[in-house]
């Protein structure tokens, strides 16, 4: 093993992330210290809260500094251990970053059953993707038995998780997508009971009124935007809200004009919306992971991942995830084992 | 006694009411029914929620009709029951609409005891605006002591309780008001921590942070607009926002366009925004009442009114009211029995 590559933020991006927003820089491995492992990881997660991190904004988290590495979960191996928690070979997921070799201290690091499923699971359907649409359709809107549920940005890792997981729950579960096939593979393969592609569909509140002809008692949002704006036209009486994202704002220099509509549809119909961070449940991730892997197993939840080989191409996978290229998990391998 | 006259919504509003929107007729006066009572009106409530009620639109209650009464909560005196739970004289207050006498079937009517406080307070602090206060912002809100309580419209009927009510629980409480003199009144008399003139002001977003120095925690909003961006800046994680009123929003003729940033404010901040109408919480009102009637007697709250004289007079006065003309609950004196 030469030298370690990793991604470094090279500018902040203006409006649209652009290839030369980043950088790809060789480095020595670094030597574990006392307590800590070396990884080298195999698969990187791309997410959308990343394009957050890029802007010098005080949020949740600290920024993403220029030359820094560019933070993200991803899934490898323990190639060498000074902490007495993990062994050589152990498979394991935390915040390694956009990098193939990682130094860690073991904290928030969390050792990954490669029997259990496959390992890039973990940075999905049983990992962050999926405890977000666990705990934001859940435990924010308490979705009852016949009401309809609605996801946007329903093709992506969370948004096709909260769909079925409405299912699961009895709900009427209907998706918002950018793309036929996407809507296809909702409805296909996933259950859904109905979904539209936004970009062929003009009309969306006529569009949603006919798919839910009971009307919107829960909105999972990732999207933002008018398709929001539509959604809100269509919602009932103590509609619950989470905002999960708001991609459709991410990557705006300036912020978008819209109709004053948000708090006066949540005040005609008594309803709430509410911003949630998947880390506020961290204390309730075990019951929920195994919730999550029970319905996995017995083939009441479906997954896919969309993955991209090589480091090099991270920014891109990225990017075109920002873009809606992907369906399901978008993922980077950056070390085939075999 | 000789006719009944009455204001009929003469026209839709297109933006703001103006005098050709309203009829003054007059009528005989009905003989009540086998169960009704007649009633003479002493004082007529104007509230921002009728502006609402005279568009053509469907909400959780049906519009007034071009040509029918102005509907809204008055108090007046019983002239004759059928009805065995009035008698001849009582003090009662119900919807008994833009009119000097109605005739009701004593649903949804509450007697008065002119003993305990004047009668005019049934129509403000101990009636719908007080419990409107009460509940919007402790139960939506549930503010904590130590905790800092902004309220738009703040010297209205609601927002200039909903202040005192934060006080009471140990808050810190700002308001923002439209008028030197009301800045003065809440600070003054009512005992607001702080307030500001967002008719004087330039930069809200500056003013709320000196007057908010650890932030937001709760927004109690009657108005929406940009008084309510600058307060979604300042929210601090966890904040609970009580979504009561838009006024700022009544009288446009086509939506008014805003920065997209609600949602993303909610998301980043992991705060919830929730519309709310006080009849959700009618089972409360008894407590709720009593509550509000022994922190006044204990001098805790302290409200005033802004009075017309004449029924000829009540569009005037509710366009006023839109207008932010009032300090305090907003009444029409319709008779004056001495």
């Amino acid at each position: 093993m030469a030298t370690n590559r990793q991604i470094l933020l090279a500018a902040r991006p203006v409006g649209f992330p652009k290839d030369s927003d980043f950088n790809l820089v060789e480095s020595p491995i670094q030597k574990p210290g006392p307590g800590q492992i070396l990884v080298r990881s195999i698969y990187v997660s791309v997410d959308p809260y990343m394009r957050g991190r890029m802007n010098d904004v005080k949020s949740y988290a600290p920024p993403v500094q220029i030359g820094g590495l560019m933070g993200g979960g991803a899934v490898g191996r323990v190639l060498e251990s000074n902490n007495p928690a993990f062994e050589n070979g152990d498979i394991v997921t935390g915040m390694f970053g956009w990098q193939e070799y990682a130094v860690s201290d073991g904290k928030e690091v969390r050792k990954v059953d490669p029997a259990l499923a496959p390992i890039s699971t973990s940075l999905g359907i049983l990992g962050m993707p999926g405890l977000t649409a666990y705990f934001g359709l859940l435990e924010i809107c308490n979705p009852q038995p016949g009401e309809t549920v609605v996801v946007s940005g329903a093709a992506g890792a969370v948004g096709s998780l909260v769909g079925q997981i409405a299912k699961i729950k009895g709900c009427r579960a209907v998706g918002i997508a950018g793309g036929d096939d996407k809507v296809a593979y909702l409805t296909g393969e996933l259950g859904f009971d109905g979904a539209f592609n936004y970009k062929a569909v003009k009309d969306y509140v006529g569009k949603l009124q006919e798919l839910c002809p009971s009307g919107v008692d829960v909105y999972f949002d990732n999207v933002g935007g008018e398709i929001t704006d539509a959604v809100l036209r269509c919602i009932n009486t103590k509609a619950r809200l989470s905002i999960c994202g708001q991609i459709s704002q991410y990557n705006v220099e300036k912020l978008e004009m819209g109709p004053r509509m948000v708090l006066t549809s949540l005040l005609v119909k008594q309803a709430r919306a509410e911003g949630f961070l998947v880390f506020q449940f961290a204390d309730k991730y075990p019951q929920a992971l195994k919730q999550m892997a029970d319905w996995l197993r017995a083939g009441q939840l479906k997954y896919s991942e969309d993955i991209v080989e090589g480091i090099e191409n991270t920014p891109r996978a990225f990017m075109a995830m920002l873009n809606g290229g992907n369906t399901g998990k978008q993922l980077v391998r950056i070390w085939n084992e075999e």
